[in-house]
């Protein structure tokens, strides 16, 4: 059995419920899934700044820390486009780590020549830029687009968010060229199927991308390198953090 | 049930019956493995070369040809590492078509934030290089090595192969200072778990690495997009293929 | 006395007529110029295709070897814009291969600071934007686009198919504003000049590029290198083929 | 009269005062320098691996927060080698937020065609190269080694440490043939005009680097573009923080 | 007190005033400025191509040679935005040269996440592209126009010339998102604080820019390194200028 | 007839000679060839630096013109390998211009899959990386070594300077493991063929590569794009020169 643990960084309880009903509905019968949030005084209620960001990063440290104190996971997946805290969440586990904006760029290269981004807030897209940079994604990223929702507004369930979301799409498609279209958040998860189906080309969603490669690295026996940078960090952080698990 | 189907492009049955078995080894329990090469006339002994390769890539096409007439797959795995025809055998399916290097490639990127290679014949470099590239693996590249093995060579199960190959991975990661080793040739599958725990870091081979991210991408419905280059082929192409099914 | 083969690798023997047209009307007085295509059945009747490229390439191979059977040349040109099977040639001659993508890429570069491509259909643009960056001219590459056009439509002597070519080329010079049009076709050879006079900057068409080189390169007495990745493959390939000399 | 803010990450008070007083140093007679340090409880001891970067990240937000709520200053420097929080900041302010790594960088381009890094432990060298990407310093840096000597072993004057960090200097110049060495650590501000001396080309210390650009943009009136990522962010984060002034 | 001399390399007396009371303007307390042209017949009258930059080249040569002859200062600026004669520049003294292009776009990539370039004729972008690039510029350049007005145009003071500028300026905001606008003539120093307030976005000028960063240098002690590359020319060059100070 | 004019931009008549005499031997049967240098007070003796490309580029400028003058040639070469001038003279015709390196560098990349540079002082290896890069061969250029020769030093006859550079070329192959080596001053022409009969790859001359070059452009008609960049400069450039014929 496989357990992977997905931490949302922000807390949204609802918000984590939909990441992980979309986790499990693409795991393999092997593999186990727990979706946890920070406390409500622990994290961002939502992430669209640089600054939510290191609020989100030191969350997903505590609940890793905390994991750990329980015995650990089989692998971990944190599940917020920008993959706040990534770097430092190897450094704490040898199994693998994998954010979602890693994970859906790398399934997009696989499904096509070219992707393009639709996300929440345009502010967000020079993050989304600088990690497809750092994942070998700059090539085949030919557009990004903010679609001017708020991470929260995504639980808006009214046609006109969709439809928004879907017209960002239609211009990745058919403007950019793209072959494919990654969701840039963490809460578009289901969307994901219906958009595909208007669209008529694959669209990725990073939760689900990223089960499928953190389950299958841990069949293999791959983690994470903890040939140096990837080290336990010579001085212990510790940080407590409370924790939703839904 | 997964249903994938592996391509070793060379006529070698015992490095065929390898790969079926490296790659059993890691599938899911829904996961279904299928392991093709060409017949003895319908393929090259061994890839080599770039004139290897184009006949590599005509058993590819005609295998995938002769599986969709059978009812076709869930997914396809081209199981050599210069990943001969992917882009034409992407045009014939809408499924998830993964070559080894690519999948290797992918999966070092997550488990460390450099990697090295060790291949068969330095004369392959060139091609490796290339798609590196391609895949946006050349950032994350630092070093790749020819061992002079030659693909059949690694048949041999003397301890001398295995000593020459563990050699030039260490250069990479003591020298190159690589996080992860990538296996440059489908036929090393089996060394994996070894070097690993002789080096202390990742060893990923790309059969294990592509059953992984083809059924994920198989799992969330995401295959090939045909959006365009990818579409199916303006002219059918037409080649019938003997087969050594493993 | 120079003497370059070209090889057309679809089965066209109109177009390989107009390919030796074109060469020899740019061809030095010592350099004389062969025309081939593969017959009928051992080729592509046109490249429009990955898959395309995989015949094609199996019919440089076969012409080359021939060639070389029957004494040699001093020089050869792959007449395809997606250069099928050029590192694959390199390996078995010393002498120069050139493709007319790769010729005409480096003349444009001579040319002008940018340069755009139009050719025929756009699923063939991701080929050609891969090549771009094996030449080294991904930087020098501002535009490339489809002009919907199959390749054997270009035999249409119609005004309708010289002014969408026409139109695509306008775009790329008054809006993309590059300083050179590449034809991205070698059955467009003959469209060149009418297409620079109308447009008012040098249009390239690879096949006149490529004479140009191969002859020089031939003249200077530099070939192929076969160091390593280009010596000879180890493994004798051996395909036979009819061919068309026209 | 100009007035900058230099935060120090790290809750080393004796690192903080060698910070202030290289700043001062170089500062003009117009600009006025405040070096700050976050409480012994509210930041790493030193910043050696990306979990210590996250609470240096968090102590960089409290600090400007409470600076901002105190009136705020002309221009910010973050005075540790990874730029920590640096996006963040820049959302908090509109005047100039400078990272000494950046700086360092920045001025090194101007010094001379290339250059090397000397820093603390190897582990950090990842970072470094992400930021040399994001800065656009990426193809003028030649080499970049980790000394083996933590933040902390700076402190450490005797003759060791010293040459130790001297030899990794004279390796950039020597092997790698650097114009001008970078030193890697806020810490190392101190050592800068003695290995100048010894080396025989430009030594940069990104403290005095950082004085220099940020007086510069503020005389000039430039700061930090509120357009859209910078802007101030959505949700109001809020963390206090105790404060050592040096 | 910090001595720097500003070159401006074309003839015209007018603008060097103008480049000289920008460059005051934000100057530190200690800070000297001198601001130099080649007499009437020692250089062009505009720089508008690269035969002009030819001539600029050999005009700032002389000019520092002469300098230099007269005791020398602390720092050089060149003040056209194609930077003539930088690198020759560097040969010649240990201080710090700085181009006004150089210095704009280092200061503009940290003001913002991108920014764009509004110049004088489209001719020459390929050169300003060029020295983004070797600035480590390009990531963060996303777009380059020219206004159409020439280099003495800009001493027009209509409102027309003033709003031609103001509107591409727009397009590089709101087309392009740059975060920051740079202005690419040094003609165009006096324009930059009125743009910025009808733009809500940084506008850098190259000549400010270049003051504080070669003044920023030069209380550092870090200059121009003379390890190999930008060493004394072993062939003495001697060329004599007149030169009209300001 | 194509009637080619190469300009040596040093003013050495014996060095003009003997590039005269490399240009000759490869051209073809329709190819005239004119060689010519500056006066001896109208260049630099030899070009060894930044400061001597200046009076370089403004001796091509002045002989052009005066070729101009007297009726203009069908295509132009700058024989000195960091192309001094090579962009201002496309300013001043519509027919091809060529640098050595420029030429050198694609016929290398024709030749193979990598190349290094050999050349005379290791301070001019800057400008030889800023070319490559320019031209788009920096991806396929893996070395660059002055062999500490200067440019009237090759010149001299004696075995030593020629053992000194076949040394470094053997580095180039057997460490660099380069396919082709380029080598880098027009002086060194005459050693081409004996280095690459002692090496066994590929050896190119700048010189030789720019007569097939420019001759083959001749002939397809293709010449200088005068779109923009490279239209006629506004303001009409004049300098006279005394030259030397060879």
């Amino acid at each position: 059995m496989i357990r992977l643990t997905i931490i949302n960084p922000n807390t949204s309880a609802a918000m984590t419920e939909k990441i992980g009903h979309a986790a499990r509905s693409v795991a393999a019968p092997d593999t186990e899934i727990r979706a946890l949030c920070p406390g409500p005084l622990d994290g961002p209620a939502a992430i669209e700044s640089h600054s939510d960001e290191i609020r989100a990063a030191a969350a997903v440290q505590a609940l890793i820390q905390d994991d750990l104190a329980r015995g650990g996971s089989d692998g971990y997946i944190i599940a917020c486009f920008g993959d706040p805290g990534l770097d430092a969440a190897r450094e704490l586990v040898d199994v693998p780590v994998i954010g979602v904006a890693e994970a859906a760029m790398h399934v997009a290269m696989l499904a096509g020549r070219t992707f393009g981004i639709v996300t929440t807030l345009s502010r967000t897209l020079g993050r989304a830029r600088d990690i497809a940079h750092r994942y070998g994604a700059d090539g085949a990223l030919v557009a990004a687009y903010g679609s001017g929702l708020g991470v929260l507004e995504l639980e808006d369930t009214r046609p006109e968010a969709y439809e928004r979301i879907l017209g960002w799409c239609r211009t990745v498609v058919e403007e950019d060229e793209a072959d494919v279209v990654v969701l840039g958040c963490a809460g578009m998860a289901d969307l994901c199927h219906r958009l595909s189906a208007s669209l008529g080309v694959p669209v990725v969603d990073g939760v689900a991308a990223a089960v499928g490669l953190a389950s299958g690295m841990a069949r293999m026996g791959v983690g994470t390198s903890k040939r140096d940078e990837y080290a336990h960090p010579p001085l212990a952080p510790r940080v407590r953090a409370a924790e939703t698990t839904v």
